[in-house]
């Protein structure tokens, strides 16, 4: 079925500005999963076709979803991915990079002129084995969107809060952590802002989870127009940002794939964004 | 060195409101462990001295803190305890009962005259064991405090939002859900409120956390003279119960054993409650 970072990032931020995608498909893909994007006005005109199959991905969750097998990757038509962005993407202002080889990141960041905010995610395999280049592209992010395992990977810190210290001395000056079922911190300057995951009554599947948290930050910010000076941003913006990340990534978790999104409303969102507050609120 | 549930409550609870111990030890307890109680103006009239050796446990800590090994526990004197009320506790307003065999924890309860709020812990030994001996007990009680691996067990519900509905069947109208360095989940009537872990930088000795959230959730309501009625309580007072709580917890692990109670002020109390609100609101 559809799945994919930039599908579940596009999809979540879609909801609250205009996107666009760089992405690669094979001629396999289907028809009526470029009619979701395109219901949600999502920009298509960087979507590569090309002979071949589409990226696939299988794996299976533990009985309590807090971890995952892969059972299948295939990398197909992804292999040779050479991210090119349409000339009407050029001068975009704000850019999300999805997880991907590090050089790939930051091939696109070059291409891009006067982006205001850019910003990322990554994972184990890079901070491992492409640890250099990572740091090179990280450099010249904004912020950076990573899980607590990878924060402690990156670091070399278990402790978050001085993970996250050595992280933005790395070149982010804003990095969100994020923790599953237990929500996310924001970490910017010396302050640090800690959001609660949403309690659901059933998580049927939370593929694609993350990177829905990751469309609804960026989304949000990209739709205030936020614009960062020396390196800061308005905290009580990058607060609702995590907010709405967290909303949208609870969303993606109450059906499965992308099923949520077919039907998701602005004001549901805006209602969950209400109860964050009214659960978190003494 | 100094521990046991009773130990940390009360010093927990202490800056709050008055406290009476019952609790028993060997004749191996230190004049200086007894000082620090009294200190901290802690009533020590029920806290029986017997021959023997008092109750011992030692156990390691994994790196991260998380999961615990136990080396040792020696019963000792606490094997043939049950616990007598002074007649100068009989009236307290305010009862909480510590992890012990459930028929213990009933019977003190029925000492009591007129007490206005009752609530404790458990652990699942005494879930999987003796749970209709704990049904019984808890039934009487306002309020639960268990960590979240304790309310999957006794709920038979993986979900926590399920699993709380469950326990507030049982018997208590509030239950409050710990969930380590993750914070506490406050269940009270249809309305939940999450409270997140402190970031602290240095976890030194999690032993006793839970019990000196358990001390500052009591010592708050008590210090408030909360009284419950028709089952229910203000629940902006009960949000207000889990931040203190929490910042005891927090309190405990930054020295080994009850070391930051030697010297813990009030003032760095509601200093670290203000934190906790200063990083949580949007």
């Amino acid at each position: 079925m559809l799945g994919g970072a930039a599908t579940y990032i596009a999809l979540s931020a879609s909801y609250f500005t205009d996107v666009k995608i760089v992405a690669v498909v094979g001629d396999d893909f289907a028809q009526e999963d470029r009619d979701l994007l395109a219901s949600r006005r999502i920009d298509l005109a960087g979507l590569e076709h090309v002979p071949g199959k589409t990226f696939f991905w299988a794996g299976v969750y533990s009985p309590d979803m807090n971890d995952r097998t892969t059972l299948r990757t295939d990398l197909n038509v992804f292999a040779d991915f050479q991210p090119k962005l349409p000339s009407s993407y050029l001068t975009a202002p704000y850019l999300l990079l999805g997880n991907i080889q590090p050089a790939l990141q930051r091939g696109v960041r070059s291409q891009m002129n006067g982006v205001r905010l850019t910003g990322g995610d990554t994972m184990n395999y890079w901070i491992k084995d492409y640890r250099d280049e990572l740091l090179a592209t990280i450099r010249e992010w904004d912020f950076l969107l990573i899980n607590d395992s990878e924060a402690r990977m990156l670091s070399g810190e278990y402790n978050l809060r001085r993970a996250a210290q050595k992280v933005i001395d790395m070149g982010p000056h804003t990095l969100v952590i994020k923790r599953g079922e237990y929500g996310a911190i924001l970490f910017h300057r010396d302050c640090h802002f800690i959001a609660p995951g949403y309690l659901l009554e059933d998580v049927f599947d939370p593929t694609g989870a993350g990177d829905c948290f990751a469309g609804g930050f960026i989304g949000y910010l990209a739709g205030q127009g936020i614009q960062p000076r020396d390196r800061s941003i308005d905290l009580a913006e990058l607060r609702k940002a995590v907010i709405y990340g967290s909303v949208m990534g609870s969303f993606c978790c109450e059906r499965f794939g992308v099923d949520r999104f077919r039907d998701l409303t602005r004001g549901e969102i805006d209602r969950r964004y209400q109860e964050f507050k009214t659960c978190t609120e003494f």
